[in-house]
């Protein structure tokens, strides 16, 4: 089969980790008999340099025209601390949220077996922990009203959802717990604020229809202990998009596998996947990143697109990399270090 | 001296555990030559019960006359799982941070070298951590204008920041960090909200006018990831009330010692002091409770009214209490664990 794949690396070492991608994805469409046909765009800091604008609208058209995206990662030094720049990286990362109506953002959440010596948690806590973070990705206080009272002295931001946002969100989590271990719990602060009642008003509708799931509410100050002290007791959590924001980070650091995890983010038109970590510009051009968030993201591309079998020869050879240690210097421990683009040579050559 | 204080015991375990920090404080006072006026006032869902307010105007007297409140816990079970019910025991907690002007919320988390093992963190991770987390309480989301649409398809809440709440806490923080490692770690969203770009301004103007005082900003994200991984690099973190809801608890849980931390809310009138640990409706009436949270709230009370010295006694009392195993069974370990009131006992007893 053909498929048109976006492919926006964005900055720091988002080139060379989208490039080892890339080279999975080809040996992929070489054994399984597909082509993917890549169409890159800018986006991010280098979008803004070349641009001005973080997500240009020619980006915009790759991503409508493509069946998938893939994504690097965004952000530069030059706009870090300057929180009130003009023109920031993460405008870009917002707009394109938006504009492509990307409004679940998915983050699985795996242990390593060999990676959990790496959790700042207790083994004993962390082994076997197998979680996915579902965070609303275009409503709530990031895309409501905001601004300064006319004479300065204060500020204000506007959370609003509307039930079919809630409703959108909340039936995406309870298909995806649908194909995994049967459990959804809902975050919100309904003992405070108006727009947590409605979602847990809509909620307590929602789960009478999925009676094979098992629902569970949670205040969001009480999941950020829960996380940390009973990761293990969680199949799919489910939130708004700032406590999702919090809450998803805070998972990510718990396992000790934070390098290697992939995202989605579901929209209307297509879909975004990405690793979680960040543009880490220390690395850039060093060949040192490791690539595999990148290359599991990729996998969940594949399963995007319905190709369930290729999705997993990918991540049984992301397994065997680490079983051989062909792995970059952050897990490498004591054994010989590859380079970026050894890892994914070697992953291509194995799949 | 004499002192006037406040006592709200509140629900579940609160009444048993206050009556052990006040054994305390009669302790102290016997050996320092103070006297310490009680005035009890009721206050949470046993308020409701008797009075269909969870904060009466009676007890709003009490606190007002004050020289400081002593406060237990508040929370029933018959009001969970309700967050829609007409009076809810927290809106009292609410309705009194706001009448009573309590802008600082205050939460020193510290390790207890015979705890460590608690934590789900790793020794290593955890092992001298020394923080404390101020958040802003009587602002934010959780005051600013809330409701539904009309035609009930969405709901909204507003985050509202004034320059001067921002100036107060952050002086409040600054304050704290001189009298302890010197460093403030000011959280926001600046990336993304407006209150929070004001948040960031305002702090960036402070931080100036106290030049022996380190100041980082992270973003609320970043800092819950950062709180697991390397919570020994924080001294005193501050940030808005809904971040500070979350972080202050996530916070509580990583040195393991959740049930022996106190907190004092900070206010123009008066100041009040209570375990960060709930109403606990399972153990109430068992004696089994630990109070010690509550006593080193206690200790936190006599600091404001300037009893250093007395303060420093009851922690000092508290951690040979430890030491010599006079614990309750949730701390207990294989030793024999001792009542709530056989602790509350022996510390008035070998203070
Ligand atoms: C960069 C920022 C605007 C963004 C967000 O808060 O959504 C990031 O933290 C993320 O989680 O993707
Ligand atoms: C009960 C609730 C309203 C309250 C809050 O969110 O402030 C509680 O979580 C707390 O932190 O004291």
């Amino acid at each position: 089969m053909d498929f048109k794949i976006g492919v926006l690396a964005g900055d720091g070492i988002g080139p060379e980790i989208v490039e080892q991608a890339i080279k999975v994805m080809d040996a992929v469409g070489a054994k399984f008999g597909h082509n993917f046909n890549y169409t890159k765009a800018l986006v991010g800091a280098i979008a803004i340099d070349e641009t001005g604008d973080p997500y240009p609208d020619a980006t915009h058209q790759v991503c409508m025209d493509s069946d998938a995206v893939l994504f690097g990662a965004i952000g530069d030094p030059k706009y870090d601390n300057n929180p009130a720049a003009k023109v920031r990286p993460e405008q870009g990362l917002l707009g394109m949220r938006k504009k492509l109506g990307l409004y679940a953002n998915i983050r699985p959440v795996t242990t390593f077996p060999s990676l959990l010596h790496k959790s700042p948690l207790r083994q004993d806590i962390v082994e076997g922990a197998d979680l996915v973070v579902i965070r609303e990705l275009t409503g709530g206080i990031y895309f409501g009203a905001r601004g300064r009272s006319e004479d300065l002295t204060s500020a204000f931001d506007t959370c609003v959802y509307t039930v079919e946002e809630i409703e959108r969100i909340l039936r995406l989590a309870y298909e995806y717990a649908g194909k995994r271990n049967k459990r959804v719990t809902v975050v919100d602060k309904a003992n405070v604020l108006a727009s947590s009642r409605l979602w847990r008003e809509v909620a307590q509708r929602i789960e009478k229809e999925y009676t094979d799931i098992e629902t569970d509410y949670m205040l969001v100050d009480n999941a950020a202990m829960q996380l940390i002290q009973w990761p293990k007791k969680f199949d799919v959590m489910v939130t708004e998009n700032m406590f999702g924001d919090i809450l998803s980070d805070e998972a990510s650091v718990i396992t000790g596998s934070m390098g290697l995890l992939p995202s989605a983010s579901v929209g209307r038109e297509t879909s975004v996947f990405e690793p979680i970590h960040g543009s880490y510009p220390q690395a850039a051009g060093k060949d040192i990143a490791n690539p595999l968030a990148t290359v599991l993201s990729a996998a969940m591309l594949l399963e995007s697109l319905d190709l369930l079998e290729e999705a997993q020869a990918v991540r049984d050879v992301v397994n065997r990399s680490i079983d051989a240690e062909v792995v970059t210097v952050d897990i490498a421990g004591d054994s010989k270090a590859y380079k970026t683009s050894e890892v994914g040579t070697w992953l291509a050559e194995n799949l």
